[in-house]
Formats: structure tokens, sequence, C-alpha cells
């Protein structure tokens, strides 16, 4: 079979197209026939070797997969041969609060990941796909798709009702978008092009802010919001973003840490968070649960992820240097 | 100003119209001109003397309106004049798990209620109305959404995505299938009339039962979740419904335990709740906080309560009868 | 390796003794010497064929063990040869709610148990054992203090500080009874036996009641509890019990179901849960991540499970009847 | 009767005794005889002009308060003359999360205080007090036993058998070592004098750090959970302390943000956030169902606060000297 291969650190040039011999199949295990792969800013990171701690080995690239069942272990009671499936996140977090056990192990940064025409993992590291996705559209739930799920309705703990503000058009945000309106939660989108937020507009924002026209967004938001402000902002990082997203909480409610790269910029004040008891969680993916519950959500909901463009298995150099640019609305997608 | 009094245990005959002075003002206590009158099957259990304990005394009956705001205390600083406002059902709980002291002195059961042309209340013990409603719509949220809410996404635990079963098309039925349609819930909805399922298919509803043509309903909930059952049942009552709402709940769901004048009829299997990890859940009404979140997902979801029949005041005795009727889909409301 | 096996339905008497291979091994699998296996009353129904549904093959019976690694799979990561461990009663329910993959394969019911002189289980289905227990302790914490812990400190979401009302001194109770003293909460234990109930108070139980000398025990929890009633009760079953609990239990509590085997009798009154917004709920015993909760407090407080006697791996059947009895107070442990 | 009233920002020598009128008494009110005034931080900052915002007027300081009633209003249901109670930090949070109409009014910074002969407050406005603490005991669960309560069982969600850090030796620090140690909590004090350290042992500190001793006292923390981290950490504030603490806890773990009046000093990283599942939450004191709470724990568990010193009333100035040296261990109070 074909695989990618990469040395965390030799960035995107570092990317090989490999053969390699097909992995053998334990009685637990099933093989999975890779039908699309989406990518994420981690991915980035893995290849540029600031993602966590790294062995240095290397490994298969890739976290979001999807595919079909192709063969079975002799155990195997949960699925069959023709199941649509996706990859989970962390393959040992089944649910609940996560622990170092829980997330080691993640493919494609501590461990072979999903960049390959074929995987075999346990039968209980496999969730379902909507039956309403095609491959592109099912491979974006992994990481993306189960981040804002979590920062939403997990950490953010958004009751249908409330309001969320959404910190440009990248694949969490625009996930994050997406499942909020379908919840019956307010959302507030902001980004520098007046292009995207029409976009956001399009796939339901409650309202939006250029922040190039509106430096000073936090005040739009307390202003939209009579004063009250949100109740969960997904902080997606950037300069400066940190204090402003505070700034827009509500009393009581929750910065989602999501991204962050190059530092927030600036002190924490503490009676920022002491005076409106508001909280900063850090949000690590999530666990299998929460993606099966965003099954139910697109499902029932008929959400199709946005996909910003499709690139070939071979392509996938051109498909990093496409989100490296930062000019995405949506998600970046390898097809397999 | 008219008020109505009634002695319970005297049933609808003893509903009296008549002249009464208008309360005076404390300092924290804002008056309200009421302009609707929501009523609920409780308010028929007060005129027949089956609500709870009562003391025997004439009162006003009543716990659902809504109203302007024409006179404030000294000390009020969280209301205007002109405010439109609704009454909360337990004047004293403000949030959190219900206690004595919180659902002391409920109005229309155990104190004066709000069926009259005036009433006074303390600042805290009101609160908003979305500005898209009229009053008649207005005035249905205190009792039966609240009860919704509660049910659905409190006791409920309902994400969005998830799926609920709701018995029958009264007040509270109705308001929890607009509430779980708006916040992204499959609703399933049973009913003996199929022109009433048609209308709540319009409503939204995901999936209908005719009760009659399929008395083995709990079956057919199974075979619409894959066998899976449902995450919650809005349990309204009804003789033998209590057993098939429990065979119709899927792993660690809930029964929302609303109804059941007449009890439920045979006898609870222990092992129904404990091999599916179950969940009854007597549900009494909610708080303020239940409110304003209600508040919130009418406003955001633009929902417009389902009012059946509107009565003119002086009709209060034929609005009791149509309730007690059973004719009636979603609430019955009495203009004041 | 010598084993027990069980058909069942065929009683107590039904228990054979025999020699079969150890089982092999697979990459992410663990080899156990079991030391002691701790007996349920879920064994007794297995045995008498009244547990869930059961295909009715011959198994190894028994869910509960304590023992030492002697053998792990080449890729097992969580755990070396020497190392004490423990089995979890769903190998598949890690964390979170139950749901019916998670709660497959039950071993000694599902699938083959405990009752053995070896066990190959994943290593994702083991958990440690706190390090002052001796081997008959660490067996009982699977069934039993797994169950106690879910019902106490998740489903009856008991607070420091907060009450529980234990029913009688059998295995779950006794662990209820710990948990809860060791948590800061108040407990109320019912008993036939003055003796029992001197024990329990050892045990720190705050207060006790001999429910032959006051058959209305559920006045006097309230009379206890100054009419408030205690915050949870851990009803384990018994005729005409689930009323009395129910009325024992404060506005907003919880009644955590864990048996009941010949039904509670008589008919629910869906007022006693609706006006005291109380709660039943059924206690499928739990997850890993609760049995590591169980872990730690157990450590932290440095308890000591409650044995009520040890037999020999030749005397299972003595133990079966032994529990069958009902005469003991604490756990039934089998040395192996 | 005789109060103290202060100018913000006009520093402890601005408080000042006077005779003023007592205050009247309207339907839903009561008078309380205060006993004793406990003090806290908060107080130093209203005197200083640094705690949030203020408009500048004289007002009567203090927040903490436990006296006796001598006067009923004519409403009153809940209190009778005679009953022992203390204020609540912030008079209309009853229950659930804070919002802004909650948390108005705070006495002692936006309103009238404690720190006099009488108060007169609401009937919901106070909580009772557990019967075996004296009058200085009493006094101070009101700010430093309601805030740490919240730190730990709230916003740290610490369950029976977790672990806590907590930082240095002041008034919330010691109530949440005394709570966490009756709820089976784990605790981890530190200090920089080995005096402190060892009354805290005496109190029932699991381990002790001296910070002098060891700077990088986070690798201790580490050390001590073998490499697991504290599942919460209480952060009152200090230069360099936040970086640390969050490096002292555990995946999925909460830093509760209780002070730290000069920033803590350099900036935050994101992925010590995301990586960790990790969570900031500010700490707002807390509502009256937490004070209840609290009372439930220290009664079942026979807590006695640590008191560091009892001022006379007319010795105002040198107990807030005193409390503003930093050399107190527990609460520094004011007999009335």
């Amino acid at each position: 079979m074909q695989v990618y291969r990469l040395q965390p650190g030799s960035d995107i040039a570092g990317l090989e197209l490999r053969d390699e011999a097909a992995p053998s199949l334990a009685p637990h295990q099933v093989r999975v026939r890779v039908r699309a792969v989406a990518l994420n800013f981690r991915d980035l990171m893995v290849a540029r070797g600031t993602y966590l701690a790294s062995d240095g080995q290397s490994l298969i690239p890739g976290s979001d997969a999807a595919g079909e069942v192709i063969e079975i272990g002799a155990a195997v009671t949960r699925w069959r041969v023709g199941d649509r499936v996706a990859s989970t996140f962390f393959p040992y977090w089944q649910d609940g609060a996560p622990t170092a056990a829980k997330t080691r192990a993640a493919p494609g940064a501590a461990a072979d990941g999903v960049l390959a025409e074929q995987i075999v993992w346990g039968e209980d590291q496999l969730v379902g796909v909507p039956t309403h996705l095609d491959w592109h559209e099912a491979a974006t739930l992994t990481c993306a798709g189960v981040t804002a799920w979590n920062a939403l309705f997990v950490e953010g703990r958004l009751k249908p009702g409330a309001s969320v503000l959404l910190l440009g058009t990248g694949g969490v945000s625009i996930w994050g978008l997406q499942l909020a309106h379908a919840a019956g939660v307010r959302t507030i989108v902001t980004s520098s092009s007046d292009a995207k937020l029409e976009r956001a507009r399009q796939l339901g924002a409650s309202a939006t802010i250029n922040y190039r026209a509106t430096p000073e967004w936090q005040e739009e938001v307390l202003r939209l919001t009579n004063g009250a402000g949100v109740d969960a902002v997904l902080e997606v990082g950037g300069q400066g973003t940190l204090t402003r997203s505070v700034a827009s909480t509500g009393m009581g409610g929750t910065v989602a840490i999501i991204g962050g790269v190059s530092g927030f910029g600036g002190e924490l004040e503490p009676f920022a968070l002491i005076g409106g008891a508001r909280r900063l969680s850090g949000i690590f993916v999530g666990s299998h649960a929460m993606h099966h519950d965003l099954n139910r959500l697109v499902t029932q909901a008929d959400i199709h992820p946005v996909i910003d463009r499709v690139f070939a298995f071979d392509q996938a150099r051109e498909a990093y240097a496409h989100l490296a640019s930062g000019a995405h609305f949506g998600k970046v997608v390898i097809g397999v």
C-alpha cells in the first residue's frame, strides 16, 4: 500500500510517499480502506516539530480519516465489511475527562497516523459516519468537528439559546458555527474579510464583525449582547486576542482555548477572571463519545461540513501548503 | 380591580369574579397590569382540591401571567414602568435545585395567584418577556414552557442531536416539541388523532405515532431509533403509559415524570431501571433561571407558542371547562 | 489451570471445578494469576438463571477478581509483571454514561468470568489495586464498591456534608457506609439486627434504625433530618421498601435503585416524585473511571473493606450458599 | 447604634466609628444584632480603593457577620427572634451560576456592609449558623469559607479521594485545607514558614512544601503525585505563582483563581492549557446554596474554623492592619 511518512521537524518538504506492506490484522481489529484525510493545523505543527513532545521518529502523519471496512478480525462484533467509519483522534479516549492513558499514542503525532491507503485499528477505536456525508465531508469530523463540539457543549456548557463568539473562519470556527446554529445557539463571527463574513451569514451566523474595520471588536460584542457578553468564545489564538476574548465574555462564561501557537501576547489580568467568574479552558480535541454525539447532531440537522478544497493523494505537500497559507474557509481535504 | 377567587375543592363552578382593592406597593415591589393568563392542568387540580396540600382558604387562582409594569417601588432597580414581564411559577426559586424554602408560597395554590387585573410582586420575582410575543403567547411560558425546559434540558440532560419522545399534544408536550426542534433534538410525538399528529409534523416533529393504531407504541419507538430507544420521555401520565415509556427509553436515559393524576397503573419493574441505568425524574416546574434560559431560546429561534384558544376575562369558567375537556392542542389562555 | 464452570439456571449445585488449558495471550493482553474472587448477589442470580438474558451456555462465573500480573503481551505499556490488579465489572466501559457497546460481554454473565486460577484480559480492562489492601480486600471493589460509588457520588450527586440512607448491611450497603463516612457524608443505616447496627456505628454510621422495632422507619429518617429527608437512598430492594425510601428522600433527592429481585411491591405514586422533584435512578454498577476514583478514596482514607468470610477455592459452593443465606455483614470472598 | 464608615480609597486610616440611627424594618426583613465580623483581603482592597468599581461614596465596610435575630418583620416566615444567623456575601445570589443581577449591591463594597451593631436584611438574604460554632467562628464562613467551597467543590469539581494544592496559609487556604480534609480529599500545602506548615499538618495536611527551601515547588507537587499533578489548585495570587500552579495541575484539572492583586507576572502559555485540557477558573465567592452546603459539612465534620486573632469593636483599624501585615494563619475577626 502507499503511505506518506514524515520526520517531525522536517517541514512540509519532509513528506514522502512510499510503498509499504499492509499491516496484519489481530482478532479485535478492523482493516479500513481510507478514502479521505482531512488536515488540521496540528499536522503543520507536527511537520514543523512544534507539536507537543515528539521522539523525532519518522511517522505516518494525519489524524482524520474516513473509509470503508474491508476486513474484520475474528473477534470483531461491532463492524461488518462495507461499513463506513472514521478514525478517532485519541484511540484510547472513549468518554469522560481526559487522562494521560486515554490520550496516549495519538495517531499522526505520537504514533502512526492515517495518511495511507489502509489503516488497521481496534474495533473500539472507530466511529460510524453519518450516511448523508460523502467521504471528503466524513473525514472532517475527527479533529475539527470534535474540538468544536467539546468547546461549545462540553467545556463551554452552552445551552440552546445561549451565545458564542467564533474567531475567524478556519476549520474549527466554521464547524462551531454550523453546530451552534443547528443547536439554537446565537453566533457572532469575526473575520478580516467581508466576503468570508458574508459566507458565514449564509451558514447561519447571527451577527458578524470585521476586526479590521472594528479593531476594538470586544466592544461590538458587548453592544450586540446588550452589555451582557457572550456565554463562550472559541479562542483559536492570535496576537492580542485573549484579552479581548475575555472582555467579550459574560459573567460565568468560558473562553475555550483551542489554539495560540505564538502565545496570546500580554499578561492575563486576574481580576478579569475573578470579578466575572470567567473560565479559560484548554480544549484537547475530545473523546469518542463526543464524536458520537457530533455524528448525531450532524445527522439530525443534516449538516454538510464546509470543504475549502480537495487535493489528490499525490498532492499532499500542496494540501499542507494551502492550509499553511491561511486562505481557506472551512476544511482542507486529501482524497485517497 | 377585578379578580377571580376560588375555594379549593369547589370545582370550576366555584370560580367567582369580584371587585377588590388593589394591593399596596412596598419599596422592592412592582405593580403589573395583567394582560393575559394561561391555564394549566394544575389549575383544574386546585379547583378540584386534588393539588398537593391546601389549607382550604379561598384564593386567587392561576400561576401564569403576562403584563405591563405600571408602577415601581422606590428601591426597584431592575424594572421600569412600561416593561413587559411575566410571573414566575415559584417566586422564591431563583436557580439551582429545588428546596422547600424555594418552592414555598406558590401563586394560585399556596398563595394568591394571577387571575386578576393587577398583581404586586417583588422585583426579583418577575422575568422579562421576549419582544416578539404578544400578550397571549407571553403568558404561556411560566408553567408549561418552564416545565418542558426542565424536563428536556435540566433533568433530561438532552444534548443537541439527542432524541425525545413526547406523549400527546397538551401544553407541555407541544412546548417540548417546539423547544426540542429548535435545539436540534429529534422528536417523536404520540397522539390518538391523526389530525393532531399532522399538526405536530408541521411544528417539526421528526416522527409521529398514533397510539390507537399502534397500541404497542414502545416497539415503534425502538424501531424508529434502531433499537436504541430515546434519550428522554416527557411522561405526562396516563393509565399504563409508564411501563411503555420506560421500555421506550435507551440506556442511561430519563423518563421525566410530569403528570399522572390517576397513577400510572401497575408495578414498576426494578430491573427495567437497573439493567438500562434508566432514571425516573419528577419535574416540579422550574426556576427563574430556567425561565430566563427559555426566554433566550424562544427569542433566538423565533418560537411562537401554540395557543389553542383565547377566552375573555369574564369567561374563566368556560376556559377551565375547555381545558378539562382535553380537546385542546397547545395552550388555553384568558385575556385580561 | 483450574476453573469453575456453571450452566446458568443450574443453581449452586451446578458449579463444577475443572482443569482447562490456560488461554493464550495477544499483544495488548495481560495474564493475571487470580488470588481472590469476591461474590455478589448477581452471581447467585446467574446461577439461578434470573440475571438478565443469558444464552444458556456454560461459563466461568464471577466478576470480581484481584491478582498479580504474571505475563504481558508484546504491545502492553500500562502494566509490568508483578503489578497488582483487579478486574473491571464491564471491560468495555471506560468512562461516561453507559451504552450497549460499553456494557457488552460482561464477565461471569455474558462472557467467561474470573473464578479461575488465571485470566487473560486487555491491558485497558484492568485497574490497579490500592497498596494497603490484601488480596481478599482487593477483590471486593469491582462490583460492590463501584456500585456504591456510582450510587453515592455519580447518580446520587452527594456533596460533602450531605446525607444518605443505607438499607441493610449487605456488601453494597457497607461499602456505601465506608465511602460516605470517608467523604464527610452523614449516614443512616437500617437493619433488623441490633448487633449489625452496632457494627455499623463502629464503622462510622451517624445514626441507625432497627426496622423491626420501627416499621415506619421513613418517619424516623424524617425525624433525624429535621423533616428534610436524606439526599439519597441506596435502595437494595425488598418488599414494600420503595415507597418508604421515596418518603425518606428530601426534595430534589435520589433513590438509587440497586436491587429488587422480587419487585418492590405496590404502585409508584407519581406525585411522590413530582411534588418533591425526586429521582429514581437505576444503578448498573459502573465504569473504569469510577473504579479508579474509588481506588483513590480507599487509598486516601485508608479504607479496609469489610470481609464477612473467606472460603477456600474448592469451597465455592459453600461460599455461594453462605451468600444466599443472607447472614453476612460485608463481603463473601473466595481465595484462589 | 455604632457603625464604622469608610471612604473607599482613604485606606485604613479612613475607618471612622460613628453613632447612627438604627434602620427601620420592612415586612420581609429581619433585624440582626451583630456579634462578630470577620475580615477579608477584599476589605483591605475596598479601603485602598482597588476593589472593582466603586462610586466613591462613604459606606459601612465588611461583608462577613454573625449575630442574633432580635426583630422580624410581619411577613417573615423563615426566622424567629433568637435565631443565630450569618450574612451572605451576595444577598441576591441564591443559587446557580452568577449573573450581574445576582451579584449586585454587594455589602461592604457596592452597598453598606456589616461592621455595625445592627443590620437589617431580607429574610432570604441570611443563612443559619452551625450550632457548634461560637460567634467569632460563625463570622468566618461568609466570604472565605464559601470561596473555598466554590473553588474546591463547584469550579474545582473535586471528588472524594482527589487532590488539591493550597498556596499559603491565609483565610481561604486554611478553610480549603479543613474542608478538603473533611471530604476525603488529599491536601498539599505550601508556605515559607516551617512553623505554619507544622500547623497545617496538625489540621490534616497530607503533605507540605516550604517554597523558600523548594523554589521549584511545582516539581515537588509532581513528585508527590507520581507525576500526575493535582486535580485543583487554590491560586491565591503572588508574583510568578500562576505558571507553577498550572504546571502542578494534572490533565483535566482546575486552577481556581482566587486572588492576584499585583498580577501573576509573565505570559500565559496557551499549550500549557490545551495539551493538559486544564482550566483557569475565576472564583467570585459564591451563592447562598454554597453557604448552606458549607454549613452542612462544617456541622457533619465538626469543623472549627481557625481564628488567628480577635480584636475588639473599637480596634477595627488594628484588625485591618494586622490582616495587612500578612502574618496571620487563618482568620482575623472583630467582636461586636
